[in-house]
């Protein structure tokens, strides 16, 4: 930020220098604009992300701190070469200006040292880089209690989610998935809520398995209350983070903005069990938008539980999962192939000719090959070759004047 | 068939001409070669049909009666301008020759007229065209008790297919979907075993809709024992269908043949349930080779009968389908669409500056629209907009001063 930038938040710069050292940060312009505009705008505002892409963030904060009009911000933009309707641009500078309120926000910043979170921004080595891939939308910064490095370090990454109205199947399917992947070394992300996002934080945690919780509302305040424990588990080993300031109440529009951070924040995102209108879909959409792997779990089709997976198995493209395993094939993009004329078994038995010749022979009566052949159907040259195969496989065998065939072990 | 043609299987054409009448035929060369050739290749003989398709069926009944050698052969076929790899060639001489038996031949289709049969050829207008797709691996002819036009006469054709090993869940759906689609006027083709197919013939009988059975024996012989009154049910007003002549036992690989013609014969294939290595699959990889739309019931991942169901959602494509209504679309090729982050509702109330007004109201406290613009941080003219639109739906009100939310009746 230029000393221009600086002079204009000066008076908040000093207000927050303190609070802001408690959370592990220096008061510098980048900081304090970030702190400033991700208390302002509402999570995913594009025309916010764009404005700081343009002018940078310490200048966007000055411009909204001095409420500038919709024309200087149309000015400042026109100068970076930006152009941004006139209408969109002025929808959002009066979306802006009534939330400025200096106090609340040392208030805010002030709360979060003391709940011990830590502040993360897009510059820090901790900053986990697959956000970046929401461009406009990205967060504008991250708050976090507990290993604020966890998802920039994380190798393997997969998001877990699904209903709060989760059946039994789908809380077995959350807690087996949830183990195996903490045994695949994946960091499980998930959304905190009750039902299946609960279960496969729970069983992160019994597998010693490191997992993260993104918040709808501020990380000060666990939401659900119920899951106030759950949380505070995580903190501990794994890390609960947002993108909206101490103070801030989750409400419904970001818990669909906070799935977007599920999403991008993963390498793949699997639904475990949804109902047909499950915000969890929501999720599954950001993770399909953004390109990344999406997977399904089915479920018994009379469950209406289940009935968001299926959709997204039919209408949206998702993979078909059944296991940890595929779900870490899914994230680490591991292809398969198969064929399923030819692929069911790599034995002679399960060739066409293998099982002509098998349904030819008999298991009591010793067979020449001609026989073999007549009622197989198929050439006697052929014939031999494939009883070579089947005794190798020891499903025929060689009699004195012919062959039978040996019963399969079971 | 010319004179020429007629003379070598003269004896033969005798010998057939009154059991053929009683199967409702005329003893015409076509009928006799296509009645000999489909005694001495077994289903799907690839080297038959090209053989025919080249020189007619009579001729090739002729060469292979009269014991024509590989070279009579290679310069027949020669003279149509095809060329046959000698080995192949030879092979496929060597598996007919040992078949040739009149006397059984006449008995066969003598055992067919005691049971009631008819004779269906590809030149018939009764004939399945559908199963021209299958090319060179077309059956030569089909043994039909019950209502012989029926699969041609069929506007809506689909297969129900799954494993012998049923689970309750399994025959649940079996059940369903064949009511379903009978009372969306679809002809139920299945393959008449135990278990997902026997379930789905049954219930489609109860339902009053129409149903073939694909046997992988001769129609003389129900096969499996304990589904003889099923199947003579089911000839009572639907089909029991077979390629191969009577008096023959069904094998595994007539099993696996037999497969193709349950995929071919109709618009889409649906396995309901059906374990990893289950038969049906090969059904299902008949469709997909043919093109036809493949559809797979999902089931608990817990449950292995439904592990083949969801490895054809994962691997080869298969479209997810949960009810009645689903396997109709897919049969009938509708298309459908949606978009995952928009779509849930089509309401104000679901989209995403919707959502942020109603979280920004109150249903007990009035809110001017500046206070809820500041609130949702959306611009009061979006807001006001939004307004509108929310008591249209009855979820927001206006009040004295300001507006309130309208609580959703549940």
């Amino acid at each position: 930020m230029s000393a221009d930038g600086l002079r204009a938040v000066d008076g908040l710069a000093r207000s927050l220098a303190r609070p802001l050292a408690v959370v592990g940060r220096e008061p510098t312009d980048e900081t304090i604009a970030r702190v400033f505009l991700g208390a302002i705008a509402e999570p995913g505002d594009g025309t916010m992300g764009n404005a700081i892409e343009a002018l940078g963030a310490a200048r966007v904060a000055r411009l909204v701190h001095e409420r500038a009009s919709t024309g200087a911000f149309a000015e400042a933009l026109a100068e970076s070469g930006i152009v941004v309707e006139a209408r969109v641009l002025a929808a959002a500078v009066e979306r802006w200006l009534p939330r400025i309120d200096d106090a609340a926000l040392v208030r805010s910043v002030e709360q979060a040292g003391r709940v011990g979170a830590r502040l993360l921004l897009p510059s820090d080595d901790s900053w986990p880089v697959a956000l970046d891939d929401l461009g406009a939308h990205a967060p504008l910064a991250l708050w976090v209690r507990g290993d604020v490095g966890l998802l920039a370090r994380a190798r393997r990454t997969i998001a877990l989610v699904g209903a709060r109205a989760a059946t039994g199947y789908g809380e077995h399917v959350a807690v087996e998935s949830a183990a195996g992947l903490s045994d695949r070394g994946f960091t499980i992300v998930s959304g905190g809520a009750y039902g299946i996002d609960g279960a496969a934080h729970r069983a992160t945690l019994r597998a010693g398995g490191s997992t993260v919780a993104f918040l709808a509302g501020g990380v000060d305040r666990f939401y659900p209350a119920g899951h106030e424990q759950l949380l505070s588990r995580i903190v501990e080993t794994g890390a609960v983070v947002s993108e909206l300031p101490c103070g801030q109440a989750p409400t419904k529009w970001r818990f669909l903005s906070r799935n977007r951070l599920i999403a991008a924040s993963t390498a793949a995102t699997v639904v475990l069990e949804a109902g047909y209108r499950s915000g969890s879909l929501n999720t599954a959409g950001h993770a399909s938008e953004l390109g990344r792997p999406l997977g399904a779990v089915p479920g018994p089709v009379t469950s209406p539980a289940s009935a968001g997976c299926h959709r997204l198995l039919r209408e949206f493209d998702a993979v078909c999962v059944t296991d940890a395993g595929q779900m870490a094939e899914l994230a680490l993009g591991t292809s398969f192939d198969g064929d399923l004329l030819d692929g069911f078994e790599a034995s002679t038995a399960a060739t066409a000719e293998g099982l002509r010749v098998l349904d030819a022979l008999s298991a009591r009566a010793t067979r020449p090959v001609d026989d073999v052949a007549r009622r197989a159907g198929l050439d006697p040259r052929t014939v031999r070759s494939v009883l070579g195969s089947l005794e190798a496989e020891g499903r025929a065998k060689r009699g004195f004047d012919g062959w039978v065939s040996v019963r399969r072990a079971t």
